[in-house]
């Protein structure tokens, strides 16, 4: 059985959980809280010496960092990937725009205004709230007429995106103006099995 | 034959010179200057909505962007990936950690001190060093006993670390504590065929 070291308010653990639940995988969820150091410790940076969540494991041997390459590992020969080369890369290219030019600021800012207490630089709230714009109007322009991101089907490219994507009011992103993402965001939540991100309590 | 729309100095370009080369596959390169805003025309943005370079083209329709989807669209089916399910997990979780813990800070310092000539942020500088310096660390303890990334041969994982690596002193970077990353540098720069970055003339 896998085990996913992850926590449960983060859009990059929810890929995980996501794809593990679609695909009726068993796992268990070992949560560690970022804020308390716990990705940092002597012990967990023998699991990911980058002290980064997720983690994917099994055997107690075999750890896998990296959202969107856990993705990929569960996903290979599932209907949520591809076998054609030029819809793998596809799905690759949305990954990777995940992880440079959404995530940094759509999930950055939503940290910054609803998980820390510390002071907030208004300038870098700023700065990543129009850079994360920028990515839901190239995800706009993208889904215009499209269901899905990729082959008009349910990918892991639509799982990485969602996850943050259906919280990015939590960062004080509004996709009113952003039709095609709002019906894309709802096609992903009515798939079936399919799952939000969970609340703090 | 492939076009790639890139900048000759920009490291996420020289990941797709360097496996059109090892591959041995002809390409014509249209040069383009982000500075000049070369990248942000209405014509560019037609090829890559996310206006960013590099973008590789074929048919005049044809168009992938994304430097690492690029890597593994080219050398999927070569001795550069893998067709191994973990192997290639892992090849794709060093492309993940480049684009998401390298490049933005080893990549961004070399191109602010480097490449632009307004007002730089000291703090900015100094923040991007820290972690630049980290994921080097990450890589250090990766490559103790390794001559190469994944599966002890040259992959894209080991292109894509390559690329902004090799040139770090640029940004500021010094490698002289990072003894096990100095030969895997070694180690790339002297396989056969491989290219270093091009200066400005």
């Amino acid at each position: 059985m896998y085990k996913v070291f992850g926590m449960k308010v983060s859009g990059n653990c929810h890929k995980v959980k996501s794809i593990l639940t679609l695909l009726d995988l068993p796992f268990e969820w070992i949560e560690l809280d970022t804020r308390k150091g716990e990705t940092k410790t002597e012990e967990f940076l023998k699991i990911n010496p980058n002290g980064k969540i997720p983690v994917l494991q099994w055997n107690d041997e075999i750890n896998i960092p990296e959202s969107n390459a856990i993705l990929y590992y569960l996903a290979r020969d599932t209907k949520f990937f591809s076998q054609d080369l030029l819809e793998q890369t596809r799905i690759l290219e949305w990954l990777f725009f995940e992880q440079y030019s959404h995530e940094p600021f759509v999930a950055v800012n939503r940290w910054l205004l609803k998980f820390t207490s510390g002071d907030v630089d208004p300038q870098q709230i700023k700065n990543n709230h129009t850079k994360g714009m920028k990515a839901f109007s190239v995800m706009e322009a993208h889904l215009k007429d499209k269901n899905f991101f990729v082959g008009n089907r349910l990918t892991i490219a639509d799982l990485a995106l969602y996850a943050y994507s259906h919280v990015a009011e939590d960062g004080g992103f509004s996709l009113e103006d952003f039709p095609s993402v709002s019906k894309w965001l709802h096609n992903v939540k009515s798939y079936p099995k399919m799952i939000s991100i969970e609340s703090e309590e």
